[in-house]
């Protein structure tokens, strides 16, 4: 039998309905290097299951694949999220394995102390197409940013900001190149471009919107199913 | 000679009188946990100096003293910060040596490789009164924020949402309480309230409401001098 699908992702919809929260697809992904924290804000892009399976929920994401982020998710292939909603005072941790997908990425079966790929694995015993989804996902951003991942590597030092002017300003969407120019820049910011997959194993939802405040702990258990639990804010 | 103010400061604090940023006074503060990432969000407080020391800005947020992040913190004395301002687009990544200050917690003269304290040992140098100024803070908080340090420890487990409503609602600033309920109280919030003093030490600051993007980065010196370098967005 499936196990039900956890609270949280109802209430996490719901939160994101809310006019007070329009436009708050943001959230903050914390990563280890070499022992320290880093944290960066990532815009988030979707939520995907593997199919007939509506309690292993993936949050989606995309990054430069030459980004540190990588090299630290490669070491420590866990990260946590801080998804703050200021208009309904809502906060969703959500921390788990994470997995990279781009051409010649490969895909370990076992993240490690990161946490096991339940989702993932599902997905790719499903066969799912991820270069499809990538080629997908990357033809839903702006023209401006696919013309990102054709600058120098993110992080590298430059002379001056005026040198940003001599980088591609925009690239076109699949199928649409119209000069070689378009072709090259359209093929160098594909190649630079991931998606970012996060299994949620955590939880962790305070309402700072509600009073008395309310907290839930929902944990991801070893058969998919999930454990909810009332803890102190 | 005394180093200059870095430019970030001016620029974080241009960016936050901003009309388009009002009310963005949060961030996310990241940690390790047994070598796995933590973060989560806080209201930031201010930014303090040591007398004379215009370029070793100290971030100060505050924390529940049992919470997760204390022993955290305490095992890995170093956090990121990730500051998105939503309404300019800026962010700003801070990140350093950090510790707390409630009674009894002492002051390690060297977080070791959390990185070294140069803000806050000159601040201990010139016998700044941490005790007055955790308590200074604590009577700018509201009665309700007062009442959440009464609580159980964060994060422990309950049998219901409505076993908050046993829990004291407010509790009056210093030298207001009216009864002995009120002192108990008083005595138990502040007991348990403790400041979290991060001192800057490199600063990434990515403005994506300028088109070219640009970003800079601004590292501390031994000499507590910066410097700062142009990098790609």
């Amino acid at each position: 039998m499936t196990p039900p699908q956890p609270r949280w992702i109802n209430a996490l919809t719901k939160a994101l309905s809310l006019p007070e929260n329009k436009g708050q697809n943001v959230y903050q992904i914390a990563t280890v290097e070499n022992g320290i924290p880093r944290v960066r804000t990532q815009v988030h892009r979707d939520i995907i299951y593997p199919e007939g399976c509506p309690h292993l929920p993936i949050l989606l994401t995309t990054t430069d694949a030459r980004s540190p982020k990588v090299s630290q998710i490669t070491a420590t292939p866990r990260v946590e999220v801080a998804w703050w909603l200021q208009g309904s005072q809502d906060q969703f941790r959500i921390a788990g394995p994470v997995r990279f997908d781009r051409p010649g990425a490969g895909s370990p079966d076992d993240p490690g102390r990161g946490g096991p790929f339940l989702a993932l694995r599902r997905m790719d015993q499903q066969n799912f197409d991820w270069e499809a989804k990538r080629r997908a996902v990357f033809d839903t951003m702006s023209a401006h940013m696919r013309a990102s991942w054709c600058r120098p590597p993110p992080g590298s030092t430059m002379s001056a900001y005026a040198d940003a002017k001599k980088w591609p300003a925009t690239v076109p969407s699949l199928g649409e190149a119209e000069s070689d120019e378009d072709r090259t820049n359209q093929e160098q910011a594909l190649g630079n471009f991931a998606l970012v997959l996060i299994e949620a194993e955590e939880v962790d939802w305070v309402q700072l919107g509600v009073i008395p405040n309310q907290r839930t702990k929902f944990v991801r258990q070893e058969d998919g199913s999930w454990k909810e639990e009332i803890i102190v804010p």
